[in-house]
């Protein structure tokens, strides 16, 4: 039988939804757990994640409630080391195929795509970087997705690893929230909907959004009401 | 049949003899191409590589010359992506074990000592951190071991990963190079020989080095050379 999973997670953080894409797509069962970032429980950290950060999991050992996990369930933490764990507890492949070059390709998307697209979405809603920035984010996606499909063509936890930021993307200059000067994120917005040059960005997150994965597990509403709150303008 | 693998490779980078490590304990046969990074072959960046970096690999097609590879082979690059590749097709898991917990581990440790210790060990021989940040970069890894053996007990590509920055940490340390006060390396060097602090470091350090991959892999005075290039004090 399979082991139980308990995820310790948070709406609005991009690397604890990358596990639950994961871990709705892959079908197992598991028990969420919502963290409130601003209050942590204290017993977060002593009897789950050290880092005291989320996504992190307890996995097997005897029933237990999750704010009194067994010491011995093994806790294990880290959004990328997560995504793999998932994968290699899926029997079906519905994470990450067999063969390994398509594995190779999944694994070259995450490390290539994250940090490009990650550091212009951080760097546009804190005011570090220009808007524009997540263009060139876009540019690298696109660069690195198939003529259509997937990152690798059928769904995988490249999809799930890149998946939270675009949402983030489209709360933050959708809704004109950011440390940029106001209107920019508005028409930033405007550009990625409607420009020829955004056409393969756009298709792709129109497929990611239709999966059931997404609508399970993204709350844009929360997240919206916290950026608005975090990353309010300077008057 | 097992299909080819020609590895491209720098004897002085680190990243690279991560990949070149895991090779060798994989039994897989590859050919090995060393790349001159003050001067790069004009085919490397068209034919392997855009990003222009080591390691990368061919993978299958016919038969090629490593110089001119052919355009059915799959190119394949970034040491991380590289270590789980092999993984993948080291049928008698050599590299990592086949427990989804204990590759879940050697994948932690990876993402955990690697910026640990990376950070420490560059910002000690380019002058931008004090030498003594390579004391908290080995209690990180101490941190991280368990009480013999390996990262994860047996050797696995957790080990693989963060091999090359030991040893280059000793060259620089011991031979006082880098761009920190003269004789501040040696002196470090001797408390990580000396220090009971440090002891389960020097073991595990010990430990790698009496490997064949290690031996069969790192040209200590060929790194030594370069070091003293680059990190040349400044008088």
């Amino acid at each position: 039988m399979a082991k139980q999973i308990t995820l310790y997670t948070a709406k609005v953080c991009p690397w604890a939804h990358r596990t639950e894409l994961a871990l709705k797509e892959s079908k197992l069962p598991y028990t969420r757990y919502e963290i409130d970032l601003s209050n942590k429980p204290e017993w977060y950290a002593p009897k789950v994640n050290k880092a005291s950060k989320v996504p992190a999991i307890a996995y097997g050992g005897p029933d237990a409630s999750p704010e009194n996990p067994s010491p011995e369930s093994v806790k294990i933490a880290e959004s990328g080391v997560l995504l793999e764990f998932f994968a290699d507890l899926d029997r079906e492949n519905r994470l990450l195929p067999k063969d390994p070059v398509l594995r190779a390709k999944a694994r070259f998307f995450i490390e290539t795509a994250t940090p490009a697209f990650t550091g212009a979405l951080f760097g546009a809603v804190s005011g570090t970087k220009d808007v524009e920035a997540l263009f060139d984010g876009i540019d690298v996606i696109q660069g690195l997705l198939p003529v259509k499909g997937y990152a690798i063509g059928e769904w995988s936890i490249a999809d799930a690893a890149i998946t939270p930021f675009f949402a983030r993307t489209e709360v933050s200059l959708k809704n004109d929230i950011g440390k940029f000067e106001a209107g920019k994120g508005k028409a930033a917005w405007a550009k990625i909907e409607t420009e020829p040059r955004f056409s393969r960005f756009r298709q792709y997150f129109s497929d990611l959004k239709n999966r059931d994965s997404y609508k399970e597990t993204f709350d844009e509403e929360f997240v919206k009401n916290n950026y608005a709150k975090r990353f309010a303008r300077d008057v």
